[in-house]
């Protein structure tokens, strides 16, 4: 299993970055990271919970960050690296590893700027971008390869929009937000008037407004408001092949799972949870702390602190509760058969 | 709220483009659209419907379009443009603006295009967008940046093909459409023959047909047709990430709301409305002026006129009914029970 | 109805591609192809099936290959090309003309190709394509216009990478592998930690490996592992719109319909048929063989060779049987309270 390639560190480098103490071969190298059920030579894994400790001795891995509390001995087949949270250890180390991947700087051979659009200090815009005029891109941020960015658009610093990610006309974009390849944020919001010979386009002259540390996943579509904006609050973050429809405005630090649907002026509170592939009627309110099952269809307004579950959507307990007896209705059915004949039985008696 | 950025107008200009009366200030200046609920400075809004008449002499906007029967003084806070209805003056207006937003002519640097394509009459085609052999684009057609256009594409008159769409070999787009960005039109239907050894490709030759007047959205699939044509008719207009598998043919001015998915060689008349998160199995006919709410899965014909939820989908009003004491199964259960109890009772007098 | 442009054959040539015999005109000219329920002049198609026979001497086609056994005449309207088995044959000369439709060699003007890629011999790789430091593409790969490539990334021989599809930094792809546009392989997995200020972002550094002839259509999104690698195994098939989450494993041979979705770190076997717009939770075990009918929502491990509908999914006959019963509750309802009303009768008694 190949991962993190191209690292090459040893145990004490490793351990320096951790505050970590070395039981075994300072010299250790390292030169990947492998899940601790599938470890390879000359890897690196981490054991944080007791229920893995069976790994330890056992795993091919040729370096192991362990908390202390797992351990027993002096001495193990692989070289160990003692710490308080072997978890909380790992993930500082992988923000290391990610960060000393570098960034890149500069435009592109191959890339198109608009005279009038601006680049902010060490932003990084790859090859066969389209920079419109007036668009404007904050420091430090990374414009991959393929990207194309409409007329007026505003990016903050430090965000990451991903090859093939298109951000139309006079968009906004906070700061440290990332958004992932295909995704496109300011296409027209779906709004037509039926008319005897078919829908008239009813034009959609807003924007899109996305607000800091946003993080929005591949192959979504974002719409443009009729008139103001769609808003996509602070902290919020995005999975992929998700519809936001036109005028939606959803608050601070929800997580939204993949291929879920937002119809068209709904609003929605902070720290919610909704997952996969729900759909949620235009219109409504949802409020704050809600969480709403997988597959669940959203019809009408949510209170705070509920957790939904179904199509239409009801509470959870009560649809799993429903649910059973539907799994049952065979047997019910029976029952009332039974019921029914002993009553005309009695009938007849 | 940002909207309509750089727009500059005065309330009299606004005024004689829909035939208002003014009452106030002829010179207003309008810099920005904000709906009424959150207007701003400088601003236009509308208000057409008495329940919102309270946002007179309130809103923040500088100038309001107002439905005159609406009106009853002669003095307002705000300048207001009196018009007949406030809503089609609003929309005339929108449309206004957005054709004054102007259409790009001529090819531009960096664009791939094939010496056997044709490019019509003042048409555009952006930077890094390629067009194969033999490809024709249709007088004042507007290709965005980054599309592909396949071998032998036609496009009609007046499209707007946003950036990154790509439209495979051989694919007809009619008059007047619109295809957003990331949506693929053409791409191989998906079908196997399944062999001991594994699943074997059949090749997938034939093409799709868009008819005029089509708006497609963001990140849709719509597949080429094995043989023959995938045919979406004059007049529909389809939302985001929709699939549309191969051979389907879609009738006239039907509505398909976003996430919907319609497996191969489904047939669909005129007129239908399909709701989001929809699926309809292969291999069946749907009628004319169907409405089919969202997240339901057709698996068999549907007549004209008729109204389908659930999965498998039956009417609505069924559905409906039967969710009610779906979700009181728990209760009625209950009362089996006690019939059952009270049966025993009987019994055993 | 277009289809299969720009061919241009005599009977006799098709009838030597399949060995077939000819009853009619030697000469006839075939420019294109048709599904037999809607024959052009000059189209060929074909008759496999007995209840197809009525399209003998009404089909508007010239040419129709068909199965001996279903002949009973020396002469038809048509000119026929008598075969073992139409459906066969027909497929074969499906094969072959796509093959004549010739491959594409070398690096087209405005592609970005960095100094340590390498590009097999024979590979195409169109304009607008950018291949990053360190990428490999094998032998014969056709790499269309406007992909994007990461670093270090590793594609087989004989693939086909459509334009638009972006393939993230350290992916391997292997041999025979077809990748439709706008698909995203390697975007980041959805992990973040919450924390009382937001969510913080877990690194994301595993890859995606897809094995030997893989299909993969178009805007699917398929994430990177957070540590070790997604995998989706030889021979297995996808449609479009799908999402497989990080760490998910697939095996072989599976085929995956349109808009299903894969949470985070399943494990799914070998030859199962997933249908459109199911889902799929998070860390459980799909064996082999399993059918799950469209729309399901399977929430927990599925044994070899089971059939699921529903959501969340049960025994697909299960479901059936209790959805009769779903659609007649409110009959069940009037029962139950008739036995209520004859019970109370026989207390009153």
């Amino acid at each position: 299993m190949l991962s993190l390639q191209n690292m090459e560190f040893t145990a004490s480098q490793i351990a320096s970055f951790i505050d970590g103490k070395i039981i075994g071969d300072d010299n250790a190298l390292i030169t990947g990271v492998s899940p601790i059920e599938s470890g390879e030579t000359g890897h690196l894994s981490f054991i944080a919970q007791e229920r893995f400790s069976h790994y330890l001795d056992t795993s091919n891995c040729s370096v192991l960050i362990v908390s202390e509390n797992i351990l027993t001995k002096n001495n193990y087949t692989q070289t160990i690296i003692s710490v308080k949270d072997a978890y909380l250890s790992f993930q500082v180390l992988m923000n290391l590893y990610q960060e000393m991947q570098g960034r890149k700087e500069g435009v592109e051979d191959g890339a198109s700027i608009h005279d009038t659009a601006v680049v902010g200090d060490k932003a990084y815009v790859g090859a066969f971008t389209y920079v419109s005029e007036k668009a404007k891109i904050g420091e430090g941020s990374q414009i991959y390869p393929q990207v194309y960015i409409g007329k007026g658009v505003k990016i903050g610093k430090n965000c990451k929009i991903d090859s093939g990610a298109r951000i139309y006309d006079y968009c906004i974009i906070g700061d440290n937000c990332i958004i992932h390849s295909n995704t496109v944020i300011g296409g027209d919001g779906f709004g037509f008037q039926p008319t005897a010979d078919g829908f008239k386009k009813i034009p959609q002259l807003g924007n899109v407004i996305i607000e800091d540390d946003v993080e929005i996943g591949s192959n979504c579509s974002i719409d443009r408001a009729t008139i103001g904006s769609t808003i996509i609050g602070k902290g919020t973050k995005i999975d992929n092949l998700i519809q936001i429809a036109h005028n939606v405005k959803i608050g601070q630090n929800n997580v939204i799972a993949s291929q879920t649907g937002i119809a068209g002026s709904t609003i929605i509170g902070d720290w919610n949870q909704i997952g996969g592939q729900v759909g949620i009627v235009g219109h409504i309110k949802i409020g704050n702390q809600v969480k709403i099952q997988a597959q669940s269809g959203v019809t009408s307004n949510v209170n705070d602190r509920e957790t939904l579950y179904g199509s239409p959507a009801i509470s959870y307990n009560d649809y799993l509760r429903s649910y059973v007896h539907f799994r049952n209705l065979p047997e019910l059915v029976k029952r009332i058969n039974n019921l029914e004949n002993n009553s005309k039985d009695h009938t007849n008696e």
